[in-house]
């Protein structure tokens, strides 16, 4: 090739297919049912849909640039959301200049967070499982991804809970050099499923004020609890505000996955140098993605929007974990997001099946991800992709199902691989 | 501030103010008339609206994740449109699945380019004036821009054209080191209005090819060109095809600046080199927008647009320079874009004009532009901000006008500023 790409890239262009290019392509042949990839069966609410109907014929602007700080109406509907869920606000409204930007989801969010503050070979923590973004895009800012495990202490013969699922403190700090200058934490969490605690949160802030550090802390499941678990936020933490970014999404709180409208709530310094980044990488964010996201924000109340998502996607959860239940595969029962961890430890697939070569080398998860595709029809997603190279032994004992899909597809899936039971020891 | 930004991005936190920040404000108050930013004062064509709103309450994917190259249905539009318009392709096809991404918008489609290409401290060309996100981009990336002056040789007290701007290609090949690795081109041009020959391409191509240089082709405004003018790409040059990016944006086509939806055509090793960032930057663009543009290319010709757009521009430019004409404000009469460079160097504004401190320290044309915006209640953009540092005394002769607005617009600004024929020596 004549035209060298950069070095930086290379782990990119050299690494074997991540998990979404090998499974997402199963779901195409119409007899496959996706529990894969998270993104929802359904659109978002009729309200929000209305609103944009009508605005595409009778707002130019939703057509057009918008302040690459974000839509003024959108900032606005953040701050009367995120101003009552920030305690250490103490009442005060975040302000929609200085405190709130939008961007191009939330991994762009996090992308941009990255390059505002890393300099070349800062480390950056990730606890494993880490959403398989993260990586690259602390290394195309120049900076080193450093992974801590989130290890499972459960019983993999019968079902855990997030509370079994532990962030080892000496090993974070044992994980921190001169070079660490950021830690990306994510509650509620992907794909575990855990609603971090406060004692939790307060033991990672205590590591992260000692050692100056930055957290990045993507939230964009925070509005998707379960069984009345609270959603705390690491920037409440006494001494947190004026190091952390919150990153939250339109995709994942109004079923628009594909909207890409994200965003970042914090303390001024901090938010100002993340403009400077988002702003030359994409300018400004989609318009009408935009006001479709302040309507959902403004109107939510009144629909009663965020009390029912909740109790359908607990509904959703329930309907799955009663299959998995009678299949006997145990899970980790989750508190928050729409993934459900099941663990395949137990299950004795045929270790000759037919793989192709690139499913063949990688981890156990891949193999039995691949064989269930083949043989039950239905698409999850082998977490051992959100290790790190040396720790993929941790993720190869679980399977990642999503439970963002409406009740009959979940039904139908549970149908379908009801013959694992014949494969449990 | 507890937490340092990277020095990658000082020198934005620690710039003055950019032109957008400056003038933008000004067309706040309902009194002011903005020439200045480049948006329409008018909606995507209604075939592209009624899509789009049928496909929000009809088709559930519209709303989710799309595939990080694109959406195969706006890809196979692309194909369709540009494999006819590549004449290097001799008619064959655009490949959809490696010779054609989709961005979020063209803006990140060149950040991601350079992303995929740059190694830290190499040297980009930047032919001035040259839109002022390229710099950053650059930077952020770990670049160092390397600017070229596109030359002025026309005479300040009549119209010119696009003739008069002539990149001196000694100049060019002065520029090269051997840390220089890519060249940044636009046509036609922003802010000169200028398209440029098969000449011109072919003398830029001959250094590109002797120092193996990448070229980023800004063609934006392609659909945009009058009086008959052919333009022609620097991707089509013998020997380019591999080593050039062809950059596109459905806002400049469309009518929709905010949907942000861009994408770039190349040779397969370069765009797989450019998908590996942008699908971590952005993950993928906004499904429902790209839906639109994929409707804009497949209905275009049944519905006479491109030809009928670029009808009412040409008339539109017209309008405002008979409006310059009147007033004897010289200007460089455009070719494509929906800029016109006027030149101010005869307007004798009042230099002790109440300015405030950061537009009296600037170059003549913001005081001019800030003078025009209070006198006369119209906003237009000084390009001497679209200058390097060493060379904005070469942009402070010009004001940019942008006529993307509708024709009553356009006259009501003319009027306003028919006073300004007082000032003109």
């Amino acid at each position: 090739m004549a035209i060298k790409p950069s070095s930086r890239i290379k782990f990119e262009l050299n690494k074997s297919a991540d998990v979404w290019s090998l499974f997402s392509p199963l779901v195409m042949p119409k007899t496959s049912l996706s529990l894969g990839q998270g993104f929802m069966s359904w659109k978002p609410p009729t309200y929000i849909r209305s609103a944009i109907t009508k605005a595409i014929d009778s707002d130019t602007s939703v057509h057009h640039y918008s302040h690459p700080k974000g839509r003024p109406r959108l900032r606005n509907a953040l701050s009367n959301h995120f101003s009552k869920q920030f305690k250490s606000l103490n009442g005060r409204k975040l302000d929609v200049e200085s405190e709130i930007i939008v961007t191009a989801g939330a991994n762009e969010a996090i992308y941009s967070i990255l390059g505002a503050f890393l300099e070349q070979d800062d480390e950056v923590i990730l606890f494993e499982p880490a959403f398989d973004q993260y990586m690259p895009n602390v290394r195309y800012n120049g900076g080193k991804e450093v992974y801590v495990p989130i290890r499972f202490h459960g019983d993999p013969t019968r079902n855990s809970t997030g509370d079994d699922w532990k962030i080892d403190i000496n090993e974070l700090i044992g994980a921190i050099t001169p070079k660490t200058k950021a830690i990306i934490f994510n509650t509620p969490h992907n794909p575990i499923g855990k609603v971090f605690t406060r004692e939790e949160l307060q033991a990672i802030a205590n590591v992260a004020i000692e050692h100056n550090l930055l957290v990045i802390s993507d939230e964009v499941y925070e509005s998707l609890t379960f069984d009345n678990a609270t959603h705390d936020r690491i920037a409440d933490v006494p001494g947190m505000w004026e190091r952390t970014l919150t990153v939250g999404s339109a995709g994942k709180t109004f079923a628009a996955t594909g909207w890409r409208v994200g965003w970042v709530i914090g303390h001024p310094d901090l938010v100002k140098a993340t403009l400077a980044t988002t702003m030359r990488i994409v300018f400004c964010v989609n318009s009408l993605a935009q006001e479709g996201t302040a309507v959902g924000f403004e109107e939510a109340d009144q629909n009663n929007f965020f009390e029912t998502q909740r109790k359908e996607y607990q509904e959703r959860r329930d309907v799955l974990t009663k299959h998995l239940d009678q299949i006997g595969l145990p899970y980790t029962k989750p508190a928050g997001s729409y993934f459900i961890l099941a663990d395949i430890s137990k299950v004795n697939f045929p270790e000759d099946y037919p793989f192709p070569e690139n499913i063949k080398t990688r981890t156990r998860d891949f193999r039995f991800a691949w064989w269930m595709a083949h043989e039950f029809g239905v698409v999850a997603i082998p977490p051992s992709d959100f290790y790190g190279l040396s720790n993929q032994h941790l993720g190869e004992q679980f399977i990642r199902f999503a439970f963002c899909k409406e009740a009959d597809i979940l039904d139908e899936a549970g149908e379908r691989i009801k013959g694992l039971s014949n494969y449990i020891k």
